[in-house]
């Protein structure tokens, strides 16, 4: 179809009018409610003048569904899937058809939120313990997180537990030699603003081990080779200094464990737990540790705990390590995981349980070993004699020949070096491939032998297994029955239905998350990212296979640019927090490249996201508080002052705009003046673009780089916790320090994760300018209408000129809760009662709630929101009359489960009724949750990270 | 991978292991549990030494999941898509992304059952009655059906309707000239057996209609023309004659109503409405009548009632014009519908809503309207004034280089004769197709102009509109508040959410429905069914274009013929009892070769099920009905005396085998000799096949010909009632007689429901002939299983050697029903809280619950299954005793919805708990109903077949 098309207005709808919720007619209602007679005299308004962009978004014309599928459909084209035994942390396998389905593809899962409300996440709470046991079980140590960013900054997170656990004075950190490329780049990044001096050595020999506060070994090797390290673990404790075991979780179900042989800590990825490979990601990486190491662990960690009925019921344990932290103790950003992707790994285990992971393990080595003895037989040199599933071949001068050979066969091998190439063999390895592969080399042979050549039958026959005999597995795992009682396609599928079930994701309601911007994850988006042609493509393939990927990535770079006023774009880092730490990093390399080191104060406004403070300490820099004034503005007499204390120290400013209380300040130009007369940059941390796009450019008004979150505002689902995307924006003077481009890889894989970016493409595609800016207008029109009809109610914090707010609106239940009793947690909690998620708790001011509609609801499911939410003021009146008792009410009491309504003795003051069908509306569509309020310090106080033996549940 | 991997035996568990419920571990307890010591031991004495094969399945080896999708990739990938603009009701259509995934994609949808228990369906019933109201709007007339086959035998059903209906005692049935080809074709198979003549009329002057009961007219037609019947409708009527009008649903959008111009009957397709051409099916074709005909209608009737509290509920009304059909008066056995496609087409309509479905139908007017001024233009003639979509041009002698011309640059036109081409235009045609088209035809043009052709924008400009004037539709439709509310993504995708959570389906327990197999649809066979190359081919596209599909077929018919034993197979039915139909079509025309017209008796077993009679009805046959035994075996004496007695006359016996009592019987050998001593042909039902595959065939044990059902033993899931494949499957003797080989059509696609055969290809071939006989070896233990859990509480029914039955039992409530009062409805109803859906109830005998487990279910299932009947039982003990009362216990009041449990006032003398968690694990796994039990007499009452008001749900 043409652009051109004259029968273009009878199209129908375009993709904008099915991802902004309200019609016109819907939008004039709330115009009128607001008070405005059209959008921009409300956008007007709302928007300060002086951040206002003159120019539209220049990006191309909004394409239907139909045609940006096609368009990428021939982008998927220009990738070509060739079998990849490249190896290096990435391994092709299979996704079981159940869990494709009924995970990734399933709104249910993907669309769901972090699971801070853990009465409405049980579902993926109880599939992240199943993660976190399978974690436990393997690794053989003590306590596992629920998933970290890639295995990169996994190892990077264990190089800086290790520095906070040794008791070693000294900065060294020490790196096995045979560690993952880019483990090792990513190490290098973080080691540097922090004074740490990473040594690569052989650990071959355990002796040399220099002074060091940590150390870390790959195992099995890169380069294949598998050997124990105990002898190596015992020295590093003679001197205290903890060891870090980079692991293969598949090689674990053959080998000892990391725990068994000594290590203090684990670290791998799970992608080759049924996770696609997607070019380098998303996938979910592990952490493990000892215990007495489990507080001081970064991420997620979910635990049991009991609810107020006393049953067992799970959630996040230790929550005060995240985004509660103590900004100046900050050494870690990573409130990001991989929930999604470690949802999908914990299922290929309960799939194929022990029994079947063991045998794909061996399979897999079975593979490799008679790889390399027809290697053997037909005179090539192979490196090592023992190894799991990666066989390093010596060739000298060859290696890139039989590389290129192999490539032309459809198999991509590892280039080592001039000499040497590795294959490595996955579950998907099959004859043909050996075949492929010794042809490559040279050596005649298949399955069918003939003309002299190798034949796998007799190989396998005669080759042993190449695993070091004393490191054989002999410890059981995954003996849990969650591990054993979904075997058949039917009970998995049931199984996943059953935890779905039991969760609230934006397929059952809105989540009006302030600063989450959980908007829609169209079908569309997401459709491409479980094409072949995207989810097939090894992160090292030789970049010409992958030109689709290429074009997809910079085009999305540029679109970027075009809506955020920057002039370069990097989509590397795979979180918020890496974007926001490659841009700092960028801020910092700028200044040591003008020859002005001594530029370390970062400027933070006390109303910051903790991140925000943790990102510049890992980058190497002070943070100085700067005030705010009562309306949560940055306090410009403060500012001032803090800026001529710190003058030839300023390195960078960190401000959020909107900021976090959901306002657009009026001084922001001011302030990134004032920054920049003093030599520093200008960071605006993009969490709340979805208020600008198509408004306002943060390039524009005076912002030096930004980071953006495409799983906010550009589509990318929330996946339960994870994936996230967050590129980093810079104007051009920071371009040559962005990651991948100039300075260190903030990610293990060079393009992040790119398996996702086809959702954020489609997005903008189908959007175009004039969509993006209506979306934006349609998510100020919303909080607005929002805040209107809730603050009869309840106080509305933070408001603008005319009193409006940006795209998000901060109730305030302080005078509330000191009248009655009723806290935000009893608002919360009622609001499940209700079917809804509830808004921010607490953040950024305690005792308020942060509403952020976004444009994809509909004007029903808002009032049916305000709806509740008056109706729950409306219980709390009666609190504060004596109506209700202050300690045994329907909020106190609040969420309540079927089991508990339906008990035989109703011993509350209220009635059933009221507990459970406050509005008319919840008898057609009602959303029972599985537990009832969980207590939070008990689990805390009796920290379970595994999954509980089966009597726990019993009555 | 190979064959003959040497590695294979660590590949992991074969897809039969995933398919196949019971573990390894499971069935050595269910064998000892029945007593036997092996499953062949089992099989040994359950399966009659008579009937058992000596030869193993002949079949490929079986294929891993990853293989078998790679060889489907493989086939797909012969087939060539190209735009089809074909017309002849297959248009090529936009499914709605969220739809697409949420509905077709979703096993929530997919693999539900037939709504025949109303209180767990109310979520596909309401998008049924969503689809009656659609139908009702579109057409104009007063009541319409929840969806028929296709449009072809909608056409034939509504034939025989109309001289049902008709008070002419004419045999003629008039069709209009411009009536689709393969709607005549269909229409002359149906008409000859029941003795009605065809005559085909140019309907253009109305006074030529002959004498007739009814006149059929295509509303567009075929050739494209528009023009109104309103004239033939009044003088068909002052004749005495029934109008059917087979319309265009989008054309209906724009164009009066076949109600508005004197329709009494309306069929059609609902493929247009966003469901897949699919090579020709599955779609949904509709039926509608005016008022005074519904009780005679064919096919399901979504209507509203009430449920025990007074609320509204859905249920199918009228349902004895089903399978309790008094059997010598059927004359129609369609009891198939077409759910998920119809599903699928009501939910297109409440995505775009009136407007958006006007737009659509302009957009696609304004094409062909365009299209036809660049034809005139370019100085070819275009044949019609008035069409909607689609333009017939005559081009004398230059049809077939018009077509070839086309077809090289991408597009399908469809060759009507030598001198004609037609052009349709549908929701996907573009400008790029228009200028395709005029290029085929010589005519040069585009959206740019240039060197002299037509362009778009200016004959868009000039050209007007070619409705008929007095044709332009002037009444609303789809006014409905369901057809208004979700036009957003995120409101449609929770409305999609909110009416799968109201079901019960395979996704969330066992269906242990007799006879009708409700086994695994696994994930792998039903992901090719939405891959482009299989979705995207028009059924009239050139053969070439479709090598992956005839590929598919000829291989699935030849395994077919291997499992059964018959030497011939047609895959066009589309349901199982179009296959019956076809299968006595050829016995009919067997005869009548041989010169033996006068044999047209069909021996029936009283056993039978309904629509065999029906079939033999159709098919022009007499029904005798032969008794059977207290066990329900077939009495072989009245046999013998029914054979002597029709002995010249004898066309055919009917027997279902397994018998409709689930029982092997010892005598099949012994009937089929002795039918086929007196010149008759054996029909055997394959409702049973999961109880012989791999054990037994067919053909072998003396059947001449059977259909199969692909939805029951071969995975193609059950859709909520529709889907369906019914190949019919004979002896080389019948081969000549077979739809599409050698007889007429009885389905409108020549390859009938092709869109879905790479389900039950996908099955084959993942399970390999040893596969399908453990899986079939499984079933027999699981029914075995149960009935032995179940023997001691109730009585087991029927059953063959040694108490064995087959693969499905038969519960006995007569004497507890006497005796308590608690009838098979109560205790299917109380299976609900249990969160189970019913068994089959009162088939084949009154007071009874038959249950086929299927091998999918493992033990954990089949148990708690057992143990909700046995506590059941207990219930039921406990009414005996007088614990609980006769009129109010927790059976009779059963289904219990949470809004009852939770309401202030329980007023029963059992208490809450008992009602809702009648046993522990309910828990933490409990479905709630929506509604309590519906009343089903009120509902038929007070037929209301459209979507109520929304008062109507009012407290």
């Amino acid at each position: 179809m043409t652009d051109r098309s004259p029968l273009r207005d009878l199209s129908g709808p375009p993709f904008a009018s099915r991802h902004i919720g309200p019609s016109d007619a819907e939008q004039a209602r709330m115009l009128e409610a607001v008070g405005y007679a059209s959008v921009a005299d409300l956008v007007a308004v709302a928007v300060p003048e002086a951040i206002r962009t003159e120019t539209p978004l220049a990006l191309p014309e909004a394409a239907s569904e139909t045609r940006a599928l096609a368009e990428l459909r021939t982008i998927a084209g220009r990738n070509r899937v060739l079998t990849s035994m490249i190896g290096l942390g990435y391994h092709d396998t299979i996704t079981p058809g159940v869990v494709l389905r009924n995970v990734l593809e399933n709104p249910g899962w993907y669309t769901a939120y972090t699971p801070y409300q853990p009465e409405i996440s049980q579902g993926r709470l109880e599939a992240l313990l199943n993660f976190q046991t399978a974690i436990i079980d393997l690794t053989g140590l003590d306590v596992a997180g629920a998933s970290l960013l890639d295995e990169g900054t996994a190892a990077a997170e264990a190089m800086t537990l290790a520095r906070r656990a040794s008791r070693v004075k000294s900065d060294v950190f020490v790196v096995d030699i045979d560690a993952l490329p880019q483990t090792k780049a990513v190490l290098a990044t973080r080691a540097e603003p922090l004074g740490i001096t990473l040594v690569e050595a052989d650990l071959a020999d355990p002796a040399a081990l220099p002074e060091c506060f940590g150390v870390l070994v790959q195992y099995p090797g890169a380069s294949g080779r598998v050997a124990s390290f105990r002898v190596l673990a015992e020295v590093a404790h003679e001197r205290g200094a903890q060891v870090i075991a980079a692991a293969d979780l598949l090689g674990l179900t053959l080998l000892a464990s990391p725990g068994e042989l000594g290590a203090d800590i684990a670290v791998g990825s799970s992608q080759r737990f049924g996770v696609p490979l997607g070019f380098g990601g998303p996938h979910a990486a592990y952490m493990a540790v000892r215990e007495g190491l489990q507080r001081q662990m970064p991420g997620r960690l979910v635990g049991v705990s009991v609810d107020a009925d006393g049953q067992p019921a799970y959630r996040l344990a230790l929550q005060t390590r995240e985004q509660h932290i103590r900004r100046e103790k900050a050494t870690s950003n990573i409130c990001t995981a991989q929930v999604l992707l470690a949802v999908m790994a914990s299922m290929y285990a309960v799939y194929h349980g022990p029994d079947g992971l063991r045998r794909i393990a061996q399979r897999v080595h079975r593979h490799a070993a008679v790889l390399a003895a027809g290697l053997r037989e037909g005179g090539v040199e192979v490196v090592h004699e023992e190894f799991f599933d990666t066989v390093l071949a010596r060739v000298p001068g060859r290696a890139a020949v039989v590389v290129a050979a192999a490539e032309a066969a459809g198999v991509n091998l590892r280039l080592v070096d001039a000499d040497h190439v590795a294959v490595a063999c996955d579950e998907k390895t099959a004859a043909e491939h050996l075949a492929a592969v010794w042809a490559a080399f040279g050596v005649p042979g298949g399955s069918q032998g003939g003309s002299g050549g190798v034949v796998i039958d007799d190989l396998d026959r005669v080759t042993p297994d190449a695993l070091p005999a004393g490191l054989a597995r002999t410890t059981d795992f995954l003996t849990h029955p969650v591990f054993h009682s979904y075997r058949s396609e039917t009970a998995m599928l049931r199984y996943l239905r059953r935890l779905q079930d039991k969760d609230v994701a934006l397929d059952r309601s809105m989540i009006p998350l302030g600063s989450c911007t959980m908007k829609l994850n169209a079908t569309t988006e997401m459709e491409p990212i479980t094409w072949p042609e995207f989810a097939g493509i090894h992160p090292f393939a030789p970049i010409g296979q992958a030109a689709g990927y290429v074009e997809l990535v910079e085009t999305l770079e540029g679109w970027l640019a075009e809506v955020t006023g920057y002039d370069a774009v990097s989509i590397q880092p795979n979180a918020g927090s890496q974007g926001e730490f490659a841009g700092l990093l960028a801020i910092r390399a700028y200044h040591h490249g003008r020859g002005e080191a001594g530029r370390d104060v970062c400027l933070i406004p006390s109303s910051a996201h903790g991140t925000n403070a943790a990102s510049a300490v890992m980058a190497g820099m002070r943070v100085v508080v700067v005030a705010c004034d009562d309306s949560g503005n940055v306090d410009l007499a403060d500012l001032s002052a803090k800026i001529e204390k710190h003058r030839d120290a300023l390195a960078a400013i960190m401000v959020t705009y909107p900021s976090t209380h959901g306002v657009y300040e009026e001084t922001i130009v001011e302030i990134c003046d004032r920054v920049h007369e003093a030599g520093g940059q200008v960071y605006v941390d993009g969490a709340n673009l979805n208020a600008l796009v198509g408004l306002a450019r943060l390039g524009e008004f005076g912002a030096d780089v930004s980071h953006l979150n495409l799983h906010k505002t550009f589509c990318i689902p929330h996946g339960g916790g994870g994936p996230g995307v967050g590129p980093v924006a810079v104007k051009a003077h920071l371009a040559p320090y962005l990651p991948g481009k100039g300075t260190g890889a903030v990610s293990a894989a060079p393009y992040g994760s790119a398996g996702i970016l086809p959702i954020s493409w489609a997005y903008i595609r189908m959007m175009g300018g004039d969509g993006l800016r209506r979306a934006t207008e349609q998510a100020i029109l919303s909080a607005n209408y929002l805040a209107g009809r809730l603050a009869p109610h309840y106080p509305v914090l933070y408001t603008g000129r005319d009193g409006l707010v940006a795209h998000e609106c901060i109730v305030d239940l302080r005078q509330i809760t000191k009248e009655t009793g009723v806290t935000v947690d009893d608002v919360a909690k009622r609001l499940v009662d209700y079917g809804f998620h509830a808004p921010t708790m607490s953040f950024p001011v305690a005792g308020t709630l942060m509403i952020e509609p976004t444009e994809s609801e509909d004007l029903a499911e808002l009032d049916r929101f305000a709806d509740a939410m008056i109706a729950i003021r409306e219980e709390i009146a009666r609190v504060a009359s004596g109506e209700y008792d202050r300690t045994d009410n329907p909020l106190r009491n609040a969420p309540h489960t079927a089991a508990c309504l339906v008990a035989d003795e109703w011993p509350h003051p209220y009635s059933r009724t009221v507990a459970a069908y406050p509005v008319p509306a919840l008898r057609d569509n009602k959303y029972w949750s599985p537990v009832r309020r969980i207590d939070q310090a008990y689990g805390d106080r009796n920290l379970v990270c595994a999954c509980p033996p089966l009597e726990a549940y019993e009555d």
